[in-house]
Order: structure tokens, then sequence, then C-alpha cells
């Protein structure tokens, strides 16, 4: 078992190399027996060397590769050569050598594995997971976590030199439930107390602010136990900040800078700035989202104006009622077929529309069971308005504003799917969407909540709206969105205590409540808090964009399953009595 | 409440910026009042400036400057100039100009803090964590937490050129409690199940491995539910390592490398390399301790050989039993009076020693109750092996082997604060320690334990002796000591699994048991493991080591006490009865 340090990596030696007597360790990737020579080509991260067993140059060294299978270790010695003629391999960066061993030794032998560690196979996810130590041999997950250390050194070092300073903030903190469920840790030194993990290290990162560390950073595991359809995981990372006196435009610089930095070193793409911005009225009102995917165009178009004085029922309804009528142009598509519009109508349906308007465009002018119910004016008004030609198809739907937009939204995105309109070779399509609404009205409840949290800042200008007509205040807040995903989302923060004040009472929160839920950050904030503001990424979602990949587990090195399980070690599990005991729980 | 963007951090402005108008935000620090002007020392994270308001210069701003109180945070703009001659202060970077101030906004209002945020004032530590976002303040506590963002970066940066990746590893895992006790998850999903918090990512850094990633790192929160006496704290940060295809001297050569950077980075000192190293029996025998201080000399000395004929009980029994006689020379201490000593030998007798011989050296020769027990030659043996000179005073302790030395170790450490041989100017004293004993033997369940854990490798050449003699087994284990304290530890892993299970027989673990606690580690490592080891470092210890501070809470931001709980937000807390329904468990 003794073996010889590498001389080089398996994926190092050139023809520069030839004649050099070397070391290389790896695993066993695929052998053939050629005419009683046996070749190997010997894997590491770093790559693939063939390596060579000839009884005539040495016999010792093949007898022993004569035992070889696929994944074994081993360790060979010898001399790097010029492939004979022919048999270069040029997909190889080490293609056009390979090494004449004269020594091997087997460091582990290797059982065969449960599935191939190749790409491009299909495998059961489940199995994946549960042999993950096997799974990450293969070479997409090998580039897809090199790409997440990169993301780590390349966003670590432009923050660093951006003055910020990294701050370890505590795993182990006080439940305050707010949304999301905390996962929760018994205390075993005091009896009936937990502790709970953090959903984001939001009141810490402000009282570093609080306590003048000026500009903060973390790449921190945040968590949230919540059901976790589609792809979500129990624990999550966040590449977390933190600013003193700076406004919206400030972080929007400072993550531009971040953002052209990843692109750069890891695309090598020369990212233009500034980011294009998009209040969210006109992102829901144009893409149906708060998240729009930009990578291709095809805009919403709102018809009130156009409708206005309509006869048709449900048109007037909408627009009296202050609910929105919304079209979208599918170019081309006019001659869809009664059993498409069927499906697209179901799609709308699921989603909670009543129904979908749809309108063929041709010569002639519009055809559809329902332009009986517009006059000439509108229709000429739709057209122009739409600038739709003759072979277009068109959609409206009309109702109460957000929903009727969001559902328009995702026709959007599920027409341009059918138009394949999103290219792979599209630029990437980044946007800050802006001026969220502070508050969110609830019609169960009968009263006001924040939409991000209560420390989000109402825009200055809107301060006087809070006790006129809250629902129209727009919030300091900010989302940075990717290819249509969410991948960081920050605020200005209230830093005043009687703004913070207005603020509790306008989301009906009275004095206790907020001692209770939010006292040591409001105590805080009475020994001179700055202007203060921030922003967090969701590191597994980016990574898994720039990875390509269309689940973060792929770029997550031991994620869980839907049900928060770990298939490989079987966590969670069972445990003692006394550990309970210790802890002073039981199960009920 | 609107205010414009610094134009310059509080730390910045020279006098090359004289005349410029510049906008400056921050804490009021001091204010003084001389003659109708206010003088403003205005504070932030990279400095202090002097900032002026003359009611001649501008009325308004002097007006609002009069409100102005300690930690108020305020935005002010004016003009630099230089200070008038003889008011300047050498002591500040920015201490030969001032700022004319003609607009001054208060940000923010502060109540007086609980106690002044200066250094070098003897506050209560429970009131320090309490208000912690103010004791974050003190010059002290930002100069640490920069710090600490250094070894941050300089370890990333070293290890990412060193062709490591940077992986995270669980943070919700099973529990596999080993020694220290583990914090638990409870699960919702799965009634009765709970997570485990990782006392260190160990087994997931070994699997890795398995995994082929070659090199990994990661700078991660660890977590003990221990009790916490003397300097610990619940969570703890790691900078944990491993490497494949390795040996003890490649991961010395990278450490070493680290700690180079770390110096140079950190303290502009150029460590010498090789950092010595010290096998784990010399460590003992000579300063009584596996993580001695190097930074004063003062060695121990065996005596075995000098009293092996000894006619004295008490060596005489330590000698036949396989125990020791060590001694100490304590360098012109031979006037120490009669209740020093007994102070002394309280100090061992506290620590467990039946009791401690002390011997003064006089010109005539030895001097001490016990020396009629000594025949002449034995005394001259003395004299001449321990070098001692008249004047000095020597002490002797005798008894096992591990113990007595430990003892003598401690005592080794008292002498050397009382005699002031620790210089506060004093390089730091680097070494390993090696070949650490792989088992222990416990007299109580009369079998061996792993001394590290039961994954480290034994020395090649130790492997005969598992069967034939297992105390005498030298493990390929080592820990890195910095001025006294173990910072940190690692070894070469069994990577076979024949000799895993030899190790576990050795130590009395069943198959069965084997499987149910190291299962799935057991299990990866038939599919072709590699040669492999790490080391971890206790990032908290060595921070606190380079800042020069007594305790780790001083290089943490938000640290716990000795009861583990956080005085700022009183976590632990309770929570309510149905998110404990919802997790399945009851108090009990």
């Amino acid at each position: 078992m003794k073996f010889n340090s590498r001389t080089h990596t398996c994926g190092e030696l050139r023809e520069s190399n030839i004649d050099e007597h070397v070391v290389l360790n790896g695993w066993v990737d695929t052998r053939r027996d050629l005419g009683g020579v046996i070749f190997i080509d010997l894997r590491d991260r770093y790559g693939i060397t063939q390596v060579v067993f000839e009884p005539n140059y040495n016999l010792e060294a093949h007898n022993i590769a004569k035992d070889l299978r696929s994944e074994y270790v081993i360790s060979i010695e010898g001399r790097v050569r010029m492939r004979p003629e022919g048999t270069e391999n040029p997909q190889l960066p080490t293609g056009s050598i390979d090494v004449m061993v004269d020594r091997l030794v087997i460091l582990n032998k290797a059982v065969t594995p449960p599935f191939p560690l190749k790409d491009g196979v299909d495998i059961n996810e489940d199995l994946r997971l549960k042999y993950r130590f096997l799974d990450l041999r293969r070479p997409s997950l090998q580039r897809n976590l090199l790409l997440r250390h990169k993301i780590y050194q390349v966003a670590r070092k432009y923050l660093d030199e951006n003055s910020f300073v990294e701050i370890e903030t505590p795993v182990l903190m006080k439940s305050t439930p707010e949304g999301a469920r905390d996962y929760l840790v018994p205390s075993r030194l005091h009896k009936g107390k937990f502790y709970a993990l953090p959903q984001s290290p939001q009141q810490y990162k402000q009282l570093l602010m609080v306590s003048g560390m000026d500009r903060y950073f973390q790449i921190v595991k945040c968590f949230r136990d919540e059901d976790l359809r589609a792809d979500r995981q129990p624990e999550f990372t966040q590449i977390d900040m933190e600013l003193s006196f700076v406004d919206q435009e400030d972080i929007f610089q400072i993550v531009e800078g971040l953002m052209k930095s990843f692109y750069k070193e890891i695309k090598n793409y020369d990212l233009p700035t500034p980011i294009r911005r998009i209040p969210f009225d006109e992102a829901m009102e144009t893409y149906g989202s708060d998240k729009p995917d930009l990578r291709f165009d095809l805009k919403m178009t709102t018809l009130n104006d156009v409708l206005s004085k309509s006869t048709f029922r449900v048109y007037q309804d909408a627009i009296s009622k202050g609910g929105i009528v919304t079209s979208l142009v599918a170019p081309g598509c006019g001659d869809y077929t009664r059993n498409q519009l069927d499906v697209l109508t179901d799609f709308v349906k699921k989603l909670g529309a009543s129904g979908l308007v749809w309108i063929r465009v041709k010569e002639e002018g519009l055809e559809s069971p329902t332009v009986k119910f517009l006059t000439e004016e509108e229709q000429k008004g739709i057209i122009e308005k739409l600038n739709a030609k003759p072979g277009d198809l068109l959609f409206i739907l009309s109702g109460q504003k957000l929903k009727t937009l969001s559902i328009m939204g995702s026709l959007r995105l599920e027409m341009a799917r059918r138009l394949e309109l999103i290219k792979p070779d599209a630029e990437p399509a980044l946007l800050w969407v802006t001026d969220f609404p502070l508050l969110e009205w609830d019609v169960e409840t009968q009263r006001y909540y924040a939409m991000h949290h209560p420390f989000t800042s109402p825009r200055i200008e809107d301060i006087e709206l809070m006790t006129t007509d809250p629902g129209k205040v727009k919030a300091r807040a900010y989302d940075l969105v990717l290819n249509g995903s969410e991948i960081a989302g920050g605020s200005i923060r209230i830093h005043d205590s009687e703004l913070q004040s207005l603020m509790f009472k306008t989301i009906g929160i009275s004095d206790e409540e907020a001692e209770y839920k939010f006292g040591f950050l409001m105590n805080a904030f009475k020994y001179g808090a700055p202007p203060h503001g921030g922003i967090a990424f969701g590191l597994d979602r980016m990574a898994m964009i720039f990875a390509g990949e269309a689940s973060i587990r792929e770029v997550m090195a031991f994620p869980k399953t839907a049900s928060a399980t770990s298939l490989m070690d079987d966590a969670p599990s069972t445990v003692s009595e006394d550990q309970l005991k210790e802890l002073h729980i039981k199960i009920r």
C-alpha cells in the first residue's frame, strides 16, 4: 500500500513531458485489452490520461493490471511517450501522449457501481441520492461543484475589495416565526426552551449596521421548514449583504458590479450595465410577472382605454370594478386549431381564469365567437393598439388586476415555450424590479400585511400616503431577476423609530406585539441606527442557472429529497430515549 | 431625513483634500463647545474626522448642532480646511484637517449608551453581551472582526490557489453521537425522527474524497452540546480540509504554506518554515504537554537513568512500575521562601500529585529535606544531567508516566508565568506534534479506545503491532500548536476496509455496531476510496491568539454565555404549543 506522491494530475501531461518519469494516482475509468496490451484511462478530478501496460515493457505491472476493474484506485509510475500515430485522441487535452507503466500499485479495489458513472444516462434520482458519493464522480456534478466554488470565490473577492466585512452570525438563534416555519433545537441546559435555526440573518445584519460595521456580507446557510414543493431545500445558501448610509442606487451599483464579475470570471462575458430597471406595476402590466423573463419580447397590452366604453358585460365589469383587460399577441398563431385553443383555455382556467378570449386576425378583420360584442371602432382600436397583423392570434383576459395579469403572464411563458422563443444561446436577461407595493390587503382578515417584511422602508415621498391611502404606498424594495427567476431581493430598511411605529400601526401590530416580536431590534434602533439597506442572493438558484441545470439539487453536494430526507445516511433518524430525556422532550 | 451619499469615509480626508466640498456620514463620537464653536469628532468604521460648526460660517448648521449628543447619527456637508496651527492631532490620520460644516442633517438620535463605548474600560461582560450591538462599536471589537475577516479571505485565497474546492456540507445531518453530544432538530415531516447538527463534517469530507473531489475545504460552523467550561461555545468555526493521495508530509506542506500566508498578510511577519516537528513522546517528556508552549525554553528532564538504582522508595516505585521521575530547573529560584514552595506544592497537589520534591542548588551542593535519600553519586548525577547552577531551584515529580509529565508540564507553565519568561514581543512558537498513540487504554472498561477517531490510520510500520501490542501503535495523527494552544488537528485516514475491520476489532467494536454507527461511510469505501487525510483548524482560537485576546468571545460577533444563552435576544426561549405539536414533541 506504499505509494509515491503524484508528480502530475491526470489532466496535466502534454507533449512537452515526453520521456519524463511520472507518477499518477487515480481511478480506472475504462480498460481495454488489445492484443495482450492493456490500456487504462486513468481518471482524477483534473482529467484523464491513458496509461499502457505492455508485457514486454514491464511484465510485473502487466500481470497486476490484469486484475484491474472500473473504479479501482491505483498509483502508477512510468514514462511519458508520444502516442503511436493514428491513436491520438483529440478529445482529450492529454490525448497526444500516454504513459508506459513500469510500476503499478492497487490502492483500493471497487465493487461494481449501482449505475454508470457517466453523464447523459437517465438514472433514477433516488438511486443517485442514495449513492451520492458515486453520483458526484460524474463529470456534470464535478463541473457544477467547481462552478459553485468559483461563485463563492468571485463573490468574496469582489465584496472584500468593496470594503465589506465578512461576519458570521449565529445559527442557534431565537425563534421568531414569520411566514415560514422555524426549525427548532431543544436546549439541554434550559428545560422547555428552544433555539431556532435562522430563516435569514436579517435581524443580525441590521444590528451589525447599528454597531457601525458599515458593510457586512456573509455566504450563509439558511433554513425553512416548509413543505418542499418543486425545487426547495430545507437548507439553502444566501449571499447576504447589508450596507449603511445608502440608497437603492448605491445597492444597485454594488450588485451590478458583482454580477459583472460573475459573468466575466465564470462565463467570460461582458455584462452590459446598468441593468434595466422596471417598476413592479410596469412589470405586471407588460409581462404579467414580478420576475419577467426578458430573454424574449412578447409584451402584454392593457386594453382598458380602448374598451372603456365597451357594452360587453365582461369588460364593462372588469373596468368598472377597477380591474383590467389585458391582451397578448401570439404572432403567426392565427391558424391554431380549435383543439389547440381549447388546450390553452384549459391552461388559463387551471390558473383561475373564468375563460380565455381568443381572436384570429384576418386580412378582413378580427374573427372570433366574441367579436360580435365589440364595436367596429373597438375592433379597429385593438388592431391598432396591438399592431396586430393578419395571421396573428390575440388573447384577451379580464378581471381583478394582479390576478388577471399574472395569469396572462403564465400564458405568455407558455406561448414562448410553444413558439420556442427562448434560444439556447440567448444572452442573459437581467433586470431590477423596483417600486413594489409596501403593503398587501388581505381580504380574509381585512387588514394590510407587509409585502416584504415590516422593516422595509416606504418611498420617502409616499410616507404621507401611509395614513391616507396605504395601498398606494410603494416600498424601497427591489428584486434582481435573471431569465425569469428571482435571484436576489432586498430593500432599504426603516431606521427611524417613529416611521417604524407608523408601519406597525398600519399593519395592525400593537405596541405589545411589536415589542414581543421585534423588541431587541427595536431597542437597538434607539441607540443611533444609521440609514441602511441590503440584499440577499439565492446562491443555489443562481448557480443552477449558471450551470444550465433544471434543479438546484444538481448544484448541491448532498441535497435532500422533497420530503427533507437524506437518502444516503437516512437522516432524519430515530434517536435514543436517553438523548430525548437529556433534552427534556418526548415524542407525543 | 433626505441625505446625500458620502463622498469620503471618516478615515479618508488628508491635506490633499483641502478646499474640497465633502459629505461625511457617521456617529457623533465626542462633542466639545469652545467659545461658541462646536467641534464634533465624527466616527465611522474607517476612522474619525473633526467637523466644525461656527455660527459665522453657517448659522443654521450651528443651531442644529447644539442638539447633538454622543452617538447621534448625522450627515454633514462642508469644506475641508487645514486645522489652525497648534490644533493638529498627530494621533489621527485625519488630524491635520477638519471640515467646516455648512449643512447638517440629523439622521437618527440616540439615547445614552449603558456603558462607555471605549476600550480599556472594565465593563461587566453580561452587560456587554446584552448590548452587543453597542459593544461592537468599541474599537477593539471592530479591529477583531476585521482581523477575522482577513483570516477568512487569506485562507480561501490560499486554498483556492492550491486546487482546493470549497464545498458546503449539510447542517441537517444524521445523529451519530461520538464523544460530545449532538444538538438535535425534530422533524416535522417524519414523526419521532430527528436531524443532528454536525460536530464536524468529518464523514462528508471523507465521502467527498471517495467521490474524487481530490481537495476539499470549507470554513464551517460546527456544534457541540457540551457543558461550556472555560472558553467553549456551542457553535464554533473550523477551517476544514481533506486531501486525496497524500501522506502526512503533504499536509504539513500545505498547512505550513497557509500559516506563512496568515503571518505575512495579517502580521507582515515572515514565518520560517518548515515548522518544527516533535513526536508526542518527546513533547510529553520535555514539556509535559501535547501542546507545549515553546515561546520559552525551560525543558523538563527525565531522571530515570540517574536514579535507576535509587534506594528512595518513591523513585524506586515509580521506575519499577514503568513510571517516570521527571525534573525541572527553575533558574535563579534557589532563594524561594518556604512559603513560596508551599504554594507550588499545593499547585501540583491540586493537579493530583502526591507531593513536590524541591531542591536548592548551592555552591556546596544540593539542599533539601529529601536530599538525604539520594547518594552522593546520584546528587552529582542530577547536577550534571540538569546542568544545574548554584542559585537554581530543582523540582522532581515521580509516578505514572503521562500523568506525572502532565503535572510537571503545568508547573513548567506556572514557573514561566512567575519568571515572566513569555515576552510580549515573543515570536510565535509553532510546532507540529506527531506520532500520537493510536489507542488509549481505559482502565475502567478494560478496553482500548481510539485516541482521535476510529478512522485514523496507524503508522504503516506499526500495523503488525495492532495484534501483538496495540498500546505501542502510533497514529498518523498530528496537531498544530501555536503558543501552547492546539489550533489544528488531523490525521491520515484508513481507506482500506481490511485495516478498518482490524481497527474496529482492536477497539472492541462488533461488525454490527460498526455497520450501525459508520455504515454509510463503510459502504462508500467499497466503491474505490483513495488514500486520504485532512486537518481542521479551530478558527475562533486562532483568531483569538492573532488578536492577542484572552477569550474567543472577543473574536465572535454574537457569542453565547457559558450556559449557552444569548443575552441580547434571550435565546433559547419558549415556543408555542402549536409549534411543538407540529413537531410531534412535548416537554417532559
